[in-house]
């Protein structure tokens, strides 16, 4: 009541009156001092606080999700990101305010931050949005986006080297005499770009020509997928290896090539990308390129807090290594 | 501006002249409006919104972690939880404030709702913290906590049929032929409790007596686990079957029994619970007791909104059903 009384220029005599709904304080002073209540109620414990500290303890974490698509937020990668970036806030004693926003209108992630109650952004998932992306670095918010490090980028990224792991896992497959290695993932998208940039350059480093009928863009979408292993057997293309630019992508691949009567690996060689837990207890074990898990949720908050206290963005690319098991390698 | 004057209840001009730190107002009365302005940077955007809204629309998520243990937050149930949650806000238009806390200290997971952050809370995971839990409902705190319905609960659980799935798996080992089956979980934990009491009613329905020797107060640590099944054999008690209180539990027993020279489901049955999407694909296939994860958040949610418009806490317990899989069937 003091602070009311102090911040609205009355006695507190005269607050008690107004909160009391008294006709003795004037109509004007009565709402003021109302609105004054109301506000303090969060002022003095979440901004008051805020503003003791020097500073708003939340980061807001934004997952994008297609409109279109609307899928559940269940991809085990992006799950165990998200464990992972609430354990690296909590060891910094920040929270994180979790939300999805529509992959098309990635402006409104921004107002969590905008809107007071978080300091900075952590986007998971970068898609197609390079240019929405810097146009919220260009606007001073403190921003960390999970995804691939591109050329005339304000924003920072953290995020594993794709070139490096789609070479990697090529390379492999090819020195288990693969010659004709199928590219299973929508390279518009700039991680999945990357990764196939490392597929062409491993083809490259040996001479080999890729095959257009062998690139397939196919979305993270179990239909998509299962539709495009169904028509490349179909259509006679050989091929001997799938190269999937995610280990769920790669799974669906295994299976529908199981149902279509052909043997991962006796008949054609997998390796996927991620290596989520459920990878070495697929049955048969898949390969896969590992993405640094335990180190992505740290650089992601380092990143974000370092730029709240006044840093320019700096992006990080995390190494990859490749983990062979059954499904790539003839017994 | 015009806000800042309002409250403050001078003109527009002195609230200009203030912050422009001119000598032609008082100090108090700088002070006070630099104050306001603060306030109203959170108060105009945050709190003027809720209040425009008559709410606040975020909901704090707390996942308790055990100080001794601090294990990351990894349980693949628990992140599929979350994920869950996340999708079942979103579709109300709400915002997600997670955060962990130490398990010893669970009043501190309403700080979230008594700063204003948020306007309720779902807690994941119960513990052995019942009073905790129930002084906090009694405070009126909006609370929803996943986890089982038990005597003398002032708070809301939402959680799944456990004694209806302890019973259903260990029906199953026994119709399966299994005579002598080990159960493995911590009953102190009233989730784990419930399953145990499953067990014993599953075992007194075919008036067979549970042996002391069998039962194994187990915590949810993959070392404990492990020497769990170590003392067990090594201890040369005959047992041909496993319940164990989670698949990641169930995963460990398999493993550690192999590496003992002893086959799942050849020579030991087990069974285990949550279905994680990890079961059905693991070596061999886990058979498992599936909690209903796709009603359980936007339960939750429910719940927790409901509370926050009024209504009294109300308990869910969602229905469990068995898979039966290859680890607890013999070819």
């Amino acid at each position: 009541m003091a602070d009311i009384a102090r911040l609205a220029g009355v006695s507190v005599a005269t607050v008690s009156r107004a909160l009391a709904g008294s006709t003795l304080v004037n109509a004007a002073t009565r709402e003021r001092v109302a609105e004054l209540a109301r506000s303090l109620n969060y002022t003095v414990n979440v901004a008051a606080k805020n503003l003791r500290l020097r500073q708003n303890r939340t980061v807001s974490v934004v997952v994008p999700f297609d409109a279109d698509l609307r899928q559940p937020l269940s991809d085990p990668f992006f799950l165990s990101l998200i464990g992972n970036l609430a354990d690296a806030l909590t060891d910094r004693g920040h929270e994180m305010l979790l939300s999805r926003v529509d992959a098309n209108r990635l402006d409104l992630a921004a107002q969590g931050v905008e809107a007071g109650r978080a300091a900075g952004l952590i986007l998971v998932g970068q898609w197609r949005h390079h240019d929405q992306l810097n146009a919220l670095a260009v606007r001073g918010l403190p921003l960390a986006v999970w995804g691939a490090a591109l050329p005339g980028q304000a924003y920072a990224t953290v995020g594993s080297d794709n070139v490096q792991g789609g070479r990697l896992a090529t390379s492999h497959l090819w020195q288990q005499g693969a010659r004709r290695i199928a590219f299973f993932g929508d390279w518009q998208l700039p991680e999945v770009g990357q990764r196939h940039q490392g597929y062409l350059q491993a083809l490259e480093a040996v001479n080999a020509r890729p095959a257009a009928k062998l690139m397939l863009p196919v979305p993270f979408v179990n239909s998509a997928i299962e539709a495009a292993v169904e028509n490349l057997v179909a259509s006679g293309t050989r091929f001997d290896a799938v190269f999937a630019a995610s280990d769920l992508m790669a799974m669906t691949v295994i299976s529908t090539l199981r149902r279509l009567g052909r043997q991962v690996p006796q008949d054609v060689l997998v390796a996927g990308y991620d290596d989520i837990p459920l990878a070495e207890h697929f049955h048969p074990p898949l390969s896969t390129v590992r993405q640094p898990l335990g180190e992505a949720g740290p650089a992601l908050v380092a990143e974000v807090l370092a730029q709240i206290g006044g840093a320019r963005p700096s992006s990080r690319v995390l190494p990859t290594t490749f983990h062979a098991r059954e499904s790539s390698q003839r017994a």
